[in-house]
């Protein structure tokens, strides 16, 4: 089965604007076994949206516009779809009383637009809207299913799960998707394309698509079946293989993070981590501390931007500094056996490097050292990674996560 | 003039991803006067895309195409656009020659399927690719110009930089368009639009759009003239008053982020910055950090995310600690004085609060605390946010941030 979805807003033609809710409505249709085959962004017009839901009616059985529903001229969806499907509209006491009321709730008196919002188009569902004013609608017209959304996120999001899905359910023939993510670190993308392309590519289901940005990679799989076991049994045929070629490459096959990952290591060893940052400045840090919980396990650490802070902070000798300079493996180390040694954590990660646009030191732009100092010492490892400023730290960070992810692994 | 936008390729139309291209090619057929009125994303599918092709030619002087143009089977623009306007393609030897000559270069050998790039449609314009192997094509149909251009978001921005705007410029009617950015800081989206909306509701001429996301507010005005004197007088008619009512909000006036007007305040001054991050745990020296040059102005700091860490890094007293709690105004005020005391910073700013999920000490979750020392003293702003973990440690830091920029332009 197919579905279309139809946003409709002048201000997602803005250069600064992306219509995001069809990403959720995707994902959601896609679980149901539902394939999306067009997106259209269409502006406060009337006629060009009906013209998008009649083009959308001829080729899906499914069809869902989100937007356009609010109280003002500039909202068109109820008008455009009832000229659509050239049906009237009706105007609904009841809804304009509940809209009152919430405004009264909110010590606000309902301004006269806001009866347009009471308009349903003949024959259809009301689908209440307990996030906000503009209820939704649900029609049934000939082979089709069209249904209209609010365009606040929150809104859509509510009606849809509690509303929508249940009723699509019973419209959209069974059958039963299983997916499954795999996480990956330390390989490029086109390296895991060419790992495990010859298996996943003589598939069709389960589909196999890889997603990578800010150095992490992911690998979905979603297969439909008839039935459960059904569906299971192809998604293993595919995942199996791949595991076994990713091995430790994998960090999560339930979609967690890497921060979290590591974060669950930690707390199963009762171990506590502190960081050193210099390229980084920060964003080690606040990757490991958007995890909830985080404070269990880590401790805290030092942003030595500057050498001087280097030395005072961590006590990096100036020698260090002056012999092997600031972004190498000797002052990796000395970061990092530093920072453990002030904090008292079990590991403390140091990470220095050049993110240019201009190189200060002797080094190219993306050399990036990462220490990882335990009560057994020290190891550092080094990088050259391409791309801008954002992007090297980014991978900087990724680098140093994945580094006391393997320890954590290796050593419990 | 109207263009319309098809975004073509099935990795689109699944949950992950979404089309970013027609953002920069909005902006830059907005800076020509020309609006975008629909957007269309469309799987691999060659009817589809010439379905969608002959629909948006219906109403529009200006149709583009991105992506189908790669040399597999499921690359069918080019086959779409030729049966949408009845053309033959035509296969051009010099295209596959150049073609084969980028593979020697890169050693290796051009594979048979990437003749298909080679086919161009009757009467197209070729459009050369210097970033890639599928060249762009421009085809002159009736009142319409319809561009193919390839995918990948630097080939397509550098094939529509250089060889499409020139040509839109003598197509499209003279006309002058001017923008300013606001970017303002300290209240909230529905304060800044109750101040300035009886300025700008009364005007058509120039647009302006509230953009609000992660505790920064943007108001954008484009105003559109027969000439520059016409265009710029349209613009200040709206600015001016704005800019009035704002005042001292607005951090900056030419797209600059906070961090960097923070950055050039502190350069101008010769002062140096420390921070002391608790609850943003390293967001805010990540931002200031993402500054190129930021290493002329901001030392490092302390990551303390425990209270032994505020004790034994900083100094704070345990006594500080167990009387007033980790969030108080106490606490951020020692933080701050032991940043400035242990780096000899000129400025220390310091966060402490609770993001959440579960708050810890007996403050509500979004509660914050900065603190801002100089050779003064120190001074500590309370707030309490609305929202999630990663959106009260966002608004942290912003206010942080403009704490110091409104100290720097006071002092300066």
């Amino acid at each position: 089965m197919n579905a279309e979805i139809i946003a409709v807003g002048s201000e997602l033609l803005t250069p600064q604007r992306l219509d995001t809710n069809s990403l959720f409505l995707t994902q959601q249709l896609n679980d149901l076994g539902v394939e999306v085959t067009t997106k259209y962004i269409v502006g406060d017009n009337r006629d060009h949206v009906a013209d998008a839901v009649r083009r959308a009616m001829s080729r899906a059985e499914i069809v869902i516009l989100s937007g356009g529903l609010g109280p003002t001229e500039d909202d068109v969806t109820r008008e455009a779809v009832a000229l659509a499907i050239d049906r009237k509209l009706v105007f609904h006491a009841e809804i304009s009383d509940h809209i009152e009321q919430r405004f009264r709730q909110m010590n606000r008196k309902m301004a006269e637009v806001n009866r347009r919002q009471a308009f349903v188009i003949e024959g259809a569902d009301i689908l209440p809207n307990d996030r906000g004013t503009a209820p939704g609608q649900w029609i049934d017209e000939s082979e089709t299913c069209i249904l209209l959304l609010p365009g606040p996120p929150h809104e859509l999001k509510a009606m849809f799960t509690r509303q929508c899905i249940p009723r699509l359910e019973r419209v959209v023939p069974k059958q039963v998707i299983r997916t499954l993510v795999f996480r990956v670190a330390g390989m490029s993308e086109s390296d895991l394309d060419q790992t495990i392309s010859p298996v996943y590519k003589k598939y069709d289901n389960p589909v196999t698509t890889i997603l990578a940005g800010d150095g992490d990679l992911q690998v979905h799989l979603r297969a439909h079946g008839a039935s459960e076991p059904d569906a299971l049994g192809l998604l293993t045929e595919v995942a199996g293989p791949i595991d076994m070629l990713l091995g430790e490459r994998i960090y999560s096959r339930n979609g967690d993070s890497l921060e979290a990952v590591v974060g669950e290591l930690l707390k199963k060893r009762h171990a506590t981590l502190a960081v050193a940052e210099s390229v980084t400045g920060g964003l080690l840090a606040q990757r490991i501390t958007s995890v909830p919980g985080s404070s269990t396990y880590f401790l805290g650490g030092f942003l030595t931007y500057s050498n001087k802070m280097k030395t005072e902070l961590l006590g990096v000798s100036e020698e260090t500094l002056q012999l092997h300079g600031a972004v190498s493996k000797e002052t990796a180390e000395a970061m990092a056996l530093g920072t453990r040694r002030r904090t008292g954590s079990t590991f403390a990660l140091s990470i220095t490097g050049e993110a240019g646009p201009e190189p200060i030191e002797s080094v190219p732009v993306g050399t990036v050292y990462v220490g990882l100092a335990d009560a057994a010492g020290c190891q550092v490892l080094h990088r050259v990674f391409l791309g801008d400023r954002a992007r090297i730290r980014v991978f900087a960070t990724q680098m140093a996560l994945d580094m006391l992810r393997k320890k954590c692994t290796v050593v419990s």
